[in-house]
């Protein structure tokens, strides 16, 4: 049977408890024991209200449940506590008797429950569980949250591999079904994993640019006026007026450089009002920003992003093994790999790459999705790597803030950058100084009146400054080598999907 | 005459430069003084431009400005770098032309500059400067941004203590054009300072949790639902549908809780659609939310916030000196004083007290605004403390999902936390059961088909939990003792206010 989580447990891993908080804890495990007595009473009683229904025996899942057996006398459970799992035992003797026995046999899958148990080894390890060497021999045990007995999806489904346990005829749960009940389908090993990653990832961002003197900022999400020219805008109603979501904090980011922060990172949501429903489009997602001031070269500014990313990608291979082995067994990849220093391609050798492979396009034409994902495997097959930069974007594709190139007009100071091929970071140097900025916005139809205070920020000082904004959905994703966004959004936001 | 910056020194502070980038910097630098020489000529064009205006003698503002004396054949000025400034001369003599001397005397104030200088020891302190036991004798000088000539507000005028300099009839600078003018105000001193403070924070928030075992969450902000009842919520248009902000990421805290993540944080934008022009309110602001399971007692819950709280206040005494006290210099305030283990009273007597102080109010009454501040001088007062914990509020005035004292049903298992008499966290243990979360829901007239999904998600088993949300700018506000939380806020929103 399993079972959510060991509570008795849970005290062994919280390192911050004090002495004097746990010798409170002893006091008032008694009052609570009391206390979960009579909630396992109350279960109990509901249980019996339960037999009454007349159709008990013809539901699909049975209250005596996988990974339980009953041998007579004894019964097993498997207790989880997030990643890991144990297996228990109840067998009647000096501590339990047959009731009990039959108690514990009935708790719901998935209930929470509080155990006191003594440690055993094994003799064959347990390969079913995490912890193959020992099992716990159940002297006490409280329900503390009983689940109700039919679950909208049993775990099992979820973390099944695709294609596995197709011939048996073993249900496998669509996205869809997943996301509909996600506070179930986030407690699979595989979940559980790919947030524990994506919480790494945050870290290791954060920690790489504090120890590089960068300062984090908090920008505002709700605006006066659409950052990016007014396209694929969320409007929001703000007391009497209207105002945005913001599509990125690359204003306020800028408006820092300008005001002497030098370095700046945040971490925050952005918003793109996006009809697209693809494998990698969310509405919402998180943004890891970076924006900084350079000396002499924007290329600085591409070899401190570079090497966050290495950073990160290298704290994710020594501190996150067992995550990266949890998911690999459900969604199998190859190990991510990346050079240092980070290759870096510029774009026309990106399209003499392509149009060798046969793909036919202009020099000043962006790269399509599809494009961008055989330069990916053409890289990879030449310089044996899943990271890469791609420089020297030709003007007419980007934001009219882009710096263009000194040596030719048709290509800018701009690059992004790619994991397994699909782009996780767009970035440039930025104009910084206001006339240039006036012309370049002119020359792209831009309503200067909309973006006067943008433009008076590089009035009274502006260093040269770039950066680039990841996704970290996409990171994640791209990284594990999995193939949908959702997969690394908790909760994630689509033209379609606002819930839960 | 102040400059923005020394664009040359900014390369010693960076830790992170390889050799190999200072070499292929080296040879940048020659390209870049060449380009940084035609830009300087550009710029002393356009002042010679500059000069045909015919007003030019009427305005309040000189070209010659403020720390900046010719002596016939040298001219000083004072360089800046974020919070630190340093004295630097430029004489006639075998490095330096007359023209190059009157070149530099001329440069706008805060443009930014690059510099190659010799460091010299001087006699006497140069008082007025951050460096005063070393100046800086100039031997190249390029101007990188030129600064228009005049500035919409002077840095010395913003950081002028309040009342100081009133007798000379001095400016000083109103909160608004601030504001209005926040890249120019963000370079003082104290902004500068208040704002790596900041950063400080919420670094110092999530080192203490990590270290604890809890995960870093990403929740999502566009809701379909409006989390608590309704009121003062932000309307967003979501496509063909309309959707909201997210006033807490309390029900989302509470899925992964649920979803077994166990511990958790996050810190991210929280929207209130409260029409408060109050010096404590924002429409906009970032929470700093925690929650977790716990296993007998929600108390282990508020040690564990106040621990995390301690642990911030201990990090920004220890390292966070410097800027500090460079606040105080401009907003003078008594050092922040707090306990170990956190001072924790219970609402009746905070009741109790307030009543011996001449308030008269109810036993289940909420506290005004007015009463928190008195009380909390009257804490100071008796405890010697600027933070602690007001537990067990009465049940009426929190919110349906609050958890009731188990012997007392006027009260209930919720918490406010204060730092100098003014609340900066609201929490409480959640009711964990679908049954209970229910009844209290029909007891506060809500919608049960709006609050499902929430509902529903304690039906698969949940542990006990609690938690709370801390904000950020309230934090940093009430630590400095500052009066107004727009100054911890970098780009504040208001009902007022939307820009910029």
């Amino acid at each position: 049977m399993t079972k959510d989580g060991v509570q008795g447990a849970a005290e062994e891993t919280d390192q911050a408890q004090s002495k004097k908080g746990l010798k409170k804890q002893q006091k008032e495990a008694e009052k609570a024991a009391k206390k979960a007595e009579k909630q396992a009473k109350l279960a109990a009683d509901q249980q019996t209200t339960d037999e009454d229904d007349f159709a008990k025996d013809r539901y699909g899942v049975s209250p005596m449940v996988q990974s339980s057996q009953r041998l007579g006398k004894q019964c097993f459970l498997v207790l989880r506590q997030q990643q890991f799992n144990v297996q228990a035992l109840v067998a009647v003797g000096e501590r339990a008797s047959k009731q009990m026995v039959k108690f514990a046999a009935n708790i719901n899958k998935e209930s929470i429950v509080d155990v006191e148990a003594v440690v055993r080894k094994v003799e064959q390890k347990i390969e079913s569980c995490s912890q193959q060497d020992v099992e716990l021999h159940v002297e006490r045990i409280f329900v503390i949250s009983q689940a109700e007995p039919r679950l909208p999806l049993q775990l099992e489904d979820c973390v099944r591999p695709e294609g596995e346990g197709d011939e048996d005829g073993r249900a496998t749960v669509n996205q869809d079904t997943r996301l509909d009940n996600r506070v179930i389908d986030l407690r699979t090993t595989t979940s559980q994993a790919i947030f524990r990653l994506q919480s790494g990832v945050c870290q290791l961002f954060r920690d790489t640019l504090m120890n590089k003197g960068f300062v984090e900022i908090q920008t505002p999400k709700i605006i006066s006026a659409a950052s990016e020219g007014g396209a694929n805008v969320f409007t929001v109603s703000y007391f009497k007026t209207s105002a945005y979501l913001a599509q990125s904090p690359q204003l306020y980011k800028q408006m820092c450089i300008c005001a002497d922060f030098d370095k700046v990172f945040c971490v925050g949501p952005v918003f793109r009002a996006e009809d697209s429903n693809t494998h990698r489009h969310l509405t919402e997602f998180v943004g890891l920003d970076i924006e900084l001031a350079f000396n002499y070269h924007y290329h600085e500014v591409i070899e401190s992003i570079t090497d966050t990313m290495v950073q990160i990608f290298k704290g994710l291979r020594d501190k996150f093994q067992t995550e990266i082995q949890t998911v690999g067994k459900q969604f199998p990849s190859e190990p991510f790999k990346f050079l240092e220093p980070t290759l870096r391609l510029e774009y026309q050798e990106g399209v003499a790459m392509l149009r060798e492979a046969g793909v036919e396009m202009g020099d000043e034409e962006d790269l399509s999705t599809p494009n961008e994902k055989l330069l990916g495997r053409l890289v990879k097959e030449k310089y044996d790597t899943d990271f890469y930069v791609l420089d020297k974007y030709p003007l007419a594709v980007r934001p009219f803030y882009t710096m263009p190139d000194p040596t030719d007009n048709k290509y800018s100071n701009s690059y992004d950058m790619f994991m397994r091929g699909e782009e996780i970071l767009s970035g440039a140097q930025r104009i910084h100084d206001a006339q240039l900025l006036t012309e370049r916005a002119i020359h792209h139809n831009i309503d200067l009146e909309k973006i006067k205070a943008y433009i008076d920020s590089f009035r009274f000082g502006a260093p040269p400054h770039g950066g680039g904004g990841i996704g970290l959905e996409r990171v994640c994703m791209l990284y594990l080598g999995l193939h949908n966004v959702r997969q690394t959004s908790m909760f994630p936001r689509d033209p379609k999907r606002l819930t839960p």
